[in-house]
C-alpha cells in the first residue's frame, strides 16, 4: 500500500509530514513511499534525500493512488475529495476551526486521524505531535527573547565587574513551558515559573526554577491540560501575577487549554511596568493571546517593551520540528501497519480517539456537535 | 571638574559610554556629570535616571564646559573643536579610519584617549573596552546563530526519538571567539574551535570544546593578538579548515588584527558545502571578513546557507555593553582623577599608551606616521 506525503500549502507552514531519515521505517514495514516534489525544500530536504532514502518523488497526483496521506496541516478540501474512500489522512486537525475539512473527508469516505486528539496515554507518546512541536516552541520562545533582549542572560563576570544574570518569568510549565524554563536555565537566566496546576511545582523546582505561589486554590484538569477557571479567579490571578511580571526582563507565556480560548494572564498596565528593553514571547498568541494585546507573528512595542507573538512557532525550527513530527506520523501509520497492509482498528483506543471521520461518518462527538444538523 | 556624557549620533550606535549605575563613580571622586539628554535613550537609560544617580541633564552644550568628555563613538570634528584647550575624551578611535578626528583633537590642543590603544597590562583590564566589548560580540554571535538555525542546539531525547546536538565551528579563540564557545556550550551544543595561537588551545579545551589541528606552524603575536600570515600560508589554512566548516551546523568566525583588514578564513566554496541551513555569523565583517562575502550588517544566503555579516555587534546588547564599557571608561577617568582633579599623567604607561593626541602634537607614532607631513 501506499503512503503519501505533501508539500504543505498553508502560509508559514515550513514543516513536512516525513523527513528522509524515516522513510525507511514506512518502505521496512512494506509500504510504498512517494512524495510531492518539494514537499521537503523549506525544511531543507530536497527531494533527492527522499529518494536515495528509498522514496519515489513523483510529479504525477500522489493522493488519487495513496492509501495514507501524511501532512502537517490538515488536507484542502477539494484535495480530499481526490483520495480514495477507505484512504487514511494523518495530519494536524483542529477540529473545531477546520469543520470544512471534516465534512470533505466524511463525504469521501476518507478516515481523518487528527493527531491532535492522539490519547496522552504512555503507549502513545511516541505519536503526540502536540507534545514534541511544544517541545520545539518552548525552545524557540527562549531564543527569541534572548536575541531581542538587550541585556546578557547568563551573570557575566567580567574586569569590568559583574553583570547580573537575566530575570525570566514563565507562566504555564506544560510541554512548552518546561523547555523554555530548561533552555533559559542553559542560558544562565534566574528563572521563575508559574502554572495554575499546583502539581507542576515540583516539575519546575526540578529544573532549578522557582515555583510562584500565588495563594489559589489549585485546578487540575483531565488529560494533563489545566481547565478553565472562573473570571473572578482569573482577575486574581492576573493581579497577583502581575509584581513577578514587572519585574522580570523575559515573560515567556505558555499557557493554552486545547480547543479554546487562550486564558488571559498579563493585562498591559504590567507590561508597561516592566523594565525598559524587556521583552514578552507570547507563544499562545494564536489562540487568543495569555498576554494582551498580542498579535500572531508580529512583533510589537508596549511601552518600553517587546511583546513578540508567535505564529507556528514549530515551523520556525522545520528541520527538527519535521524530525520529531514525522517520528510522531511513522509511528501512528505502524500502528495501523501489518505486512504492508493498513487497517484502521478502532477497538484500539489510540486510533478510537484520533479518528474523526471514517467510513461516511463524523465518530468524534466534540465535532458531531459542532457540525449541528449537518454532523 | 566636569565630565559629560554625549548622546551618539553615528548611525547603529545604541550604546552610551556611561550608565546611571556608574554616575556615583565619578561623583564620588569629586567629578560633576553632566550628560546630554537623550544619552542613553538607546541603551534604556532614561534621562531621569541619570538625574537620580546625581548628574546633571543638561539642554545646553555640555562641551565646551567638559574637562573630560565619554563617549562611545570618537566625536566629530566639529564638535572636538569646541572643546577647551586641555580636555581630554575617551573613546573608541580608531585611528587609521578616524585621522580627520585626529587632527581636530591636534588642533584643539585636545587630549584624546584611544581605549583601543590601552595597553594590555593586568592593571589596565579594568579598562579594556575591546576585551568588554568583544565578550558582548561572542554572546551575541552564538544567540543570532541559535535564533535563525533550524534546529535544535542541544541533544534533545524525547518520546518521538533523539535528535543529535548542533555542531559549532568557532574560528578565533580570542576574548569573542572564547565567549562563542562558552555560550555554544551552554545551549548545549558540540563546539570545535580553531585558533592561530597553538596557545589558545588549552583555554578552548577548558570550556570543554575541541581544538581543531590543522598541522601549520603556529604564529604567535604580540598583545595576545595574532599576526598576519603569509598569503601560502593562509591559502593552506583555509583548505584545511574548509572540511571542519563543511560539516559545521554553524560557523561563528571572530579573527582579527586590530588596525588591519581581518584574515579571509573560509572561502565561498567551503560555505556552499556546508548542509542545508547552516548559518555563518562573521563577527569580523566590517573589517574586511573571514568569510568571502559577508556584508555588514547583511543577512545573505550562500547556496543554502545563511550568512550573517556583523555591524557594531555589541551596540545590539545596549544595556550590558553599556555597562561593560563604562566601567572600562570611568576606570580610566579614575585612573586620572585625584581630588576633584584630572590630570594627564604620560609617565603612566596606561595614559600614555592610549594617548593619541596632547597638548597640539600626536603622540601615537603609528598615527604620526598616518598623518605623514601632516602629522
Amino acid at each position: 500500500m501506499r503512503a503519501a506525503v505533501v508539500r504543505e500549502v498553508r502560509e508559514h507552514e515550513r514543516r513536512v509530514a516525513l523527513v528522509p531519515e524515516l522513510v525507511g521505517r514506512l518502505t521496512g514495514a512494506g509500504l510504498e513511499v512517494v512524495v510531492e516534489p518539494g514537499a521537503g525544500e523549506w525544511a531543507f530536504h530536497p527531494d533527492d534525500q527522499y529518494v536515495a532514502a528509498g522514496a519515489e518523488v513523483s510529479p504525477s497526483d500522489v493522493l488519487e493512488s495513496a492509501d495514507v496521506v501524511l501532512s502537517v496541516q490538515p488536507l484542502e478540501p477539494d484535495r480530499i475529495a481526490r483520495l480514495k474512500p477507505g484512504a487514511v489522512t494523518i495530519s494536524f486537525l483542529p477540529v473545531s476551526s477546520e469543520l470544512d475539512v471534516v465534512r470533505a473527508a466524511r463525504d469521501a469516505g476518507v478516515t481523518a486521524l487528527s493527531v491532535e486528539l492522539v490519547p496522552r496515554i504512555s503507549r502513545a507518546q511516541s505519536m503526540d505531535a502536540l507534545t514534541s512541536q511544544a517541545l520545539v516552541g518552548g525552545y524557540r520562545a527562549v531564543l527569541i527573547a534572548a536575541e531581542r533582549l538587550p541585556r546578557f542572560f547568563p551573570l557575566s563576570m567580567t574586569a569590568a565587574g559583574t553583570v547580573p544574570p537575566a530575570q525570566v518569568l514563565v507562566l504555564g510549565a506544560g510541554v512548552a513551558g518546561l523547555q523554555a524554563i530548561a533552555t533559559a536555565k542553559r542560558l544562565g537566566a534566574k528563572v521563575e515559573a508559574y502554572d495554575v496546576r499546583a502539581a507542576s511545582a515540583e516539575e519546575v523546582r526540578s529544573l532549578g526554577a522557582r515555583f510562584v505561589e500565588l495563594d489559589l486554590p489549585s485546578l487540575e484538569g483531565a488529560g494533563g491540560y489545566a481547565r478553565e477557571m472562573t473570571e473572578e479567579r482569573a482577575q486574581l490571578q492576573r493581579d497577583r501575577l502581575a509584581p513577578h511580571v514587572s519585574s522580570a526582563d523575559v515573560l515567556i507565556t505558555t499557557a493554552a487549554v486545547p480547543g479554546r480560548q487562550a486564558p488571559l494572564l498579563v493585562e498591559r498596565a504590567a507590561l508597561e511596568a516592566m523594565k525598559p528593553g524587556s521583552v514578552v514571547v507570547d507563544l499562545a498568541a494564536e489562540s487568543g493571546g495569555n498576554v494582551e494585546g498580542s498579535v500572531p507573528g508580529e512583533e510589537i512595542r508596549v511601552g518600553q517593551t517587546l511583546l513578540w507573538g508567535g505564529r507556528n512557532v514549530p515551523s520556525q525550527l522545520p528541520v527538527h520540528a519535521s524530525r520529531l513530527y514525522a517520528a510522531n506520523v511513522v509511528n501512528l501509520t505502524l500502528l495501523m501497519t501489518a505486512e504492508g497492509e493498513i487497517t484502521v482498528d478502532l477497538s484500539d483506543e489510540i486510533i478510537d480517539g484520533a479518528c474523526v471521520t471514517h467510513e461516511g461518518a463524523v465518530r468524534h462527538e466534540a465535532t458531531r456537535e459542532l457540525l449541528g444538523g449537518d454532523g
